[in-house]
């Protein structure tokens, strides 16, 4: 029987408060509005920001909430007007929207989408500025558009990507997030050359991603640098080619770098979201040219500094969000990319659980051997 | 007689100490060594980075010390191994050399050179590491690899620019530093596209050459910013379309200019030295693509600092040196722009005096009337 237009009630791990484990509640999905589609989400993983939201670190952050934002499912119905996906479509919800047609998008210049920030921003949708989650009637909001730690979610008809349908959903889940924002930090923010010097401050799954972005650039050099000297021989997978721990050193991080690589690296990734590291990894780029990206999300009311003389001789400093891809046009071609097996995903899975093991699975990504675990949604 | 090998006596301005006026003394200029030209100063103009380091501001401001480095002359001699100018070309000194054999020459990424710098920093010249300067036998110090308030100067002949001996150098003169400084800063540095949204903090010498070069970039609104309103009269006649005076306005400048602007401009450069205008200036950037270029000189010690969430969501921010020009090889195309009438000089000069009243000189930079003073050093 049809579901369309229907409420469904499923399962989802709701966020009552921050820093309260999640709990698993039966919640009501009302069905898609104009703009809207619902989606059946088969595979979710989780990422740093989940966490980052969820303890109380997101000036943004609602509660309660679904949070949730790497994923992939498939389209249950869709709302009035909505043309360019249907019932069906194998899709990657997008935290960054693409709607073509605002400030941003026809800017030529950014992949950030203006069009339905003001409501995502708020944890509802634009149709309505209401929640389409509730329980027992009262409303649970949504995160960053996607809100994928549910079996069924309702998003813009801007943020999916409509992928091939013979791509495994418990793999491409991935490209929702980290793995897209640490080789877009490299091929779209960066621009890295061949022969580049590269140094990458943080090797999880965005920091990975960095360096297997900047292997396929052509980086002459790949330094990893990460306070857990386990990470090295996984990271050397990925591309990696030398590592540091900053613990094994006297001199602040930024003068090793530089002393190693006569005068500093042509660019450097902070993928932790330190602004301590922030600032090390720009000082770390060579006079002249080096480039900085931070890709890392710091917390809340911290600030980044350095002596202006650090840019006046040279250095850029940026920063990336989802790897500048445009979502619904270039998520696709990530799978792609990955069916031709010219990009990892597999191997960023370390763990794959349940929904209902969501508490355990968060646990573990405190742990140094977990990258990324990916839940069933429907098991 | 020639004067070629002997030990020169004339005129120059000899700053003793941070913060006391310039003596005009008696000084012993020596020959040019092996790679060296020792240069007949005919014209220097003033600059806020010779009373920045005159101030005892710079950390590697050394006394006693001749300052001045925007300047034209024509070389005297030559020392050994110089092969590229010789006695009688017209030229201008450099403050940024231009090797073409260092790493930063070679990279084809920067107008910053390496190969003198470890003197020049230090006061000294290369060949030997002592001062060309004495007076009475004891040396005075360098300054910016050019002394220009000398009648004579010895300078590497990798930082002189041979210019057009038809170009009057009591003009170009100020294209060895302010003039190249922000046209460079809009044309290499930014890059600044037609249909632009220009903002410039500070409305002094570099930031009119900054509205100068982003109008014959094709900006669509040049917004000048100063806390002198009296400035704007002048400013428009150098292409700035809107004027905004911060002590107009309640709210911090940098949401004046978001506000006036759909979100903020897509270039902004800093033209003060000032490190919360160097926060402004980023933070007024369109979010997504907006760049900001920090031209001003901070003082020593001093830090700039913003939200990182600011370059996450797409502002860059640089810095620029002479605004990315390489000078021996750019100088003469801006000489030859002069010639063209495609670039101003003229209407930057508001006084014309003589080396010996350098000390009013420098008093007349601080009223708001005063862009360039030249002084005739041969009066």
């Amino acid at each position: 029987m049809s579901t369309q237009g229907q409420v469904i009630t499923c399962k989802a791990a709701v966020a009552w408060e921050p820093n309260k484990p999640l709990v698993i509640e039966d919640v009501q999905v009302a069905p898609p509005q104009a703009g809207e589609v619902r989606v059946k989400i088969l595979f979710t993983a989780l990422c740093h920001t989940d966490t980052y939201t969820w303890g109380g670190k997101d000036p943004e952050g609602l509660f309660p909430c679904i949070l949730g934002h790497e994923a992939a499912g498939i389209i249950e119905s869709v709302g009035e007007g909505v043309t360019e996906v249907q019932t069906g479509d194998h899709v990657i919800p997008c935290y960054q929207a693409e709607c073509r047609e605002c400030k941003f998008c026809k800017s030529g210049k950014t992949n950030l989408c203006g069009k339905i920030r003001g409501a995502t921003g708020v944890g509802v949708m634009m149709n309505d500025r209401q929640s389409r989650f509730s329980i027992n009637g009262k409303p649970i909001y949504h995160f960053m558009g996607t809100s994928t730690f549910s079996q069924y979610t309702v998003v813009h008809d801007v943020s999916v990507a409509k992928i091939d349908p013979i791509a495994p959903l418990e793999k491409v889940c991935l490209l929702g997030c980290g793995i897209p924002t640490g080789l877009g930090a490299v091929w779209n923010t960066a621009k890295v050359e061949p022969g580049s010097i590269v140094c990458i401050f943080g090797l999880g799954t965005v920091g990975l991603a960095v360096a297997e972005g900047a292997k396929a650039a052509g980086a002459s050099r790949i330094i990893g640098i990460d306070i857990d000297s386990k990470k090295f021989d996984v990271a050397k997978n990925f591309g990696v080619t030398e590592f540091i721990n900053p613990k094994d050193h006297e001199k602040p991080i930024q003068q090793v770098i530089v002393d190693l690589t006569d005068g500093g690296v042509d660019y450097s990734f902070e993928c932790i979201g330190n602004v301590s590291i922030m600032r090390a990894a720009l000082e770390c780029c060579h006079k002249g040219w080096g480039t900085s990206i931070i890709v890392g999300v710091a917390a809340s009311g911290q600030e980044i500094f350095t002596r202006p003389f650090m840019l006046v001789t040279g250095r850029v400093w940026k920063g990336t969000a989802f790897g500048g891809f445009k979502s619904r046009s270039q998520v696709p071609w990530l799978v792609e990319k990955y069916m031709k097996k010219e990009i990892k995903v597999d191997e960023y899975i370390t763990h794959t659980m349940t929904l209902t093991e969501i508490n355990e699975a968060f646990d573990l990504m405190h742990e140094g051997g977990c990258l990324r675990c990916v839940l069933s949604m429907h098991p």
